[in-house]
């Protein structure tokens, strides 16, 4: 479901409006015990209203029945194909974490993990290590030196860390070392190509001296490594859109997603509330403004229909505060949906509420599934949502006569 | 959003069937001073009576958020994708003035404009000359001599014309001559391709023997031209649908849109009364009917909410006419929205309405923007009205066995 960049490129306008692309990560579920969704259940008064006076519909992120992660969700909702622009797992990490990927480095996600005496794995997560020591074996791996190539290491999460090569001429062409059981040893990485031979053995010198470096521990004595990426070269909104745009998020992955297509960052501190007086702040700064809002997807993945119940509450209790800087186009939505009765993310289309100038009204009264699958804006691919909410902020011009 | 063309060639079938299509212009809108739409407002008891035998939906013309222009409004109507297909502006003017256009023409949109001792621009639009002034101006224009090439040139309304060469080897990769400000002498056109350079020079040298006789006039004493465009070449209509086609147009833009898709046209005089009698004379002639409805457009481009209503009105009372010839497939739509708050198109989805055998009933009752975007058709692609509508009809045989 691509959109026409060059179209956009052709026709979109400055204009001195104000947008707002609000990000419930996970946003949209399935009906809990009550027979009722999260969003049905929690208390949204201000989205009822916006909903109201504004207009509701369903997003599909990547296509009919396609369950989306964070990466291809936010691409399609930045406006671009997310099959036709992918983010490597190796990338996704490293933003995860506010590395600053330089244009030719290479990123792997890396777990730690455990062997026996004869190499065979006995723990893919090295029973879930610690971050703390993850951290320390990280700056022991940073110390490994390799030929022409820097080589960083970060840790991420318990056995997760990051590492990152950066030099000339490296290739995402590589095979992973994770051979996803146990009681196998870590694969060797191979060139998928000829071009990435180099690549493969500075990465297999690598694999042999870390192995060396913690051959003397008990648990966390190996590695593997996957999700070979570099940094995509991504349309940037700026400039298909001819505007400032700025991201506002807690978490840094979303932050790294965003700089991908060309945001700026702004400092929201760590609560909705510090994020939306970050908008305030900058308000004079931007032209569009991304804000992301994780607890609905961290308490659906857990399962927890509750908390998600609880954290929608809670971003609709903190809403006026971004409705009093009286954006021109606000849009309302998520990136994928994760109903807390799956404890994952799912394919379900994700509810959307638009609300500004020259919205046309429909019938829907509150911002639920079922009130989004009535909608005004009907079904439609996430990919379409900039190009909507740029066209009621006046900033798409008319093609053709 | 393109339609398979190669599939609807395959699959069309000539049938006894009728099928009408009536577009009224601009014809979805937008709340306004009592909170309803014009379509709201409007008392439409034979639309109303059906949208309740028939369904309803809501038509993308080119893209979700995308303000169209007449142009590719109809193109998609017709079935064809307007972002491939493109009508430039001046085969469009020349259209709009029923200049026939051979295969081989240059047209381009000319205005005349006011220049200063310097030859610097002081009125792009020459004070809105009279256009009995500019026809004068026309002929005069039209006697310039160019080695190898026929000269056109043709008022359209106050100080625009048309200019159209007629030649072999003649491209439309040229620059436009409108600086598109005031204070600066008109741009001498360029090639923008090799291929051009010798119709660069003939446009030039058109352009200096114009100015020459225009130089003694205080106003309208020079011109500029732009949307260089040669006839496109479009899928024809009868040949992929297998059927005879006529369009019953008051304005002539619509019936030249209409040719270049293959479609003969036949004189509807100046009322939708006689564009329905037109339709009876030749109810014999043709399988389909394109029938334009302009005063929805003019009355929502000029702001005025009332006048659209009352247009909507009086189409809903000449409708019996049209149902006595008993067509077996009805589609009433747009080509694009003119909301009359907005006095300007919009990219908001057109209202559409089918009527016929086998049209499987919706919920709707009444034909309004709030009941399309319930409708049981949903939201979907301009370019796919005629194979629904032919469809329908009986049109279009099984794909695959």
């Amino acid at each position: 479901m691509p959109v026409d960049l060059d179209l956009i490129r052709r026709l979109s306008i400055p204009a001195a409006t104000k947008v707002v692309l609000c990000v419930l990560d996970g946003l949209g579920g399935l009906p809990g015990p009550r027979g009722r969704t999260e969003l049905d259940e929690a208390p949204t008064r201000h989205l009822d209203r916006l909903a109201e006076g504004g207009a509701l519909g369903q997003t599909i992120p990547a296509g009919y029945g396609v369950t989306v992660g964070s990466g291809p969700g936010h691409t399609a909702l930045f406006g671009l194909d997310p099959l036709r622009y992918e983010i490597g797992r190796g990338v996704l990490e490293a933003t995860g974490i506010d590395f600053p990927l330089e244009a030719n480095d290479l990123a792997a996600r890396g777990n730690l993990c455990t062997v026996d005496a004869s190499g065979a794995i006995t723990d893919r997560r090295a029973g879930r290590v610690a971050t703390a020591i993850t951290a320390e074996i990280a700056r022991t791996l940073a110390t490994i030196k390799l030929p022409g190539v820097e080589v960083f290491v970060r840790a991420v999460q318990e056995h997760r860390f990051v590492l990152v090569l950066r030099g000339e001429g490296l290739s995402e062409a590589l095979t992973e070392t994770d051979p996803q059981r146990e009681g196998v040893p870590p694969l060797a990485v191979r060139a998928t190509d000829p071009g990435a031979e180099r690549t493969a053995a500075l990465v297999n010198r690598f694999i042999a001296e870390a192995r060396e470096q913690l051959r003397s521990r008990e648990a966390a004595n190996h590695l593997t490594l996957r999700g070979w990426a570099k940094r995509p070269q991504l349309p940037q909104l700026p400039e298909l859109w001819k505007l400032r745009a700025a991201a506002c998020t807690v978490y840094p992955m979303y932050r790294g997603l965003a700089r991908l297509v060309g945001m700026e960052t702004i400092d929201g501190g760590s609560t909705l509330e510090s994020q939306f007086a970050a908008l305030r702040r900058h308000w004079e700064d931007y032209d569009f403004f991304f804000v992301h809002y994780k607890p609905t997807d961290s308490a659906g993945e857990d399962g927890d229909f509750q908390r998600k119940v609880q954290a929608i509450h809670e971003f609709d209790e903190c809403l006026p505060r971004l409705l009093a800087l009286e954006p021109d186009v606000l849009i309302v939505t998520g990136d994928h949906s994760t109903p807390a009765v799956m404890a994952q993310h799912s394919w379900h289309p994700v509810p959307l509420l638009l609300h500004g100038r020259h919205v046309r009204p429909d019938h829907t009264r509150s911002f639920s599934e079922l009130e989004c699958a009535q909608g005004g804006l009907g079904t439609f691919p996430a990919t379409e949502v900039l190009p909507i909410a740029f066209a009621h902020a006046g900033r798409l011009a008319k093609y053709g006569a």
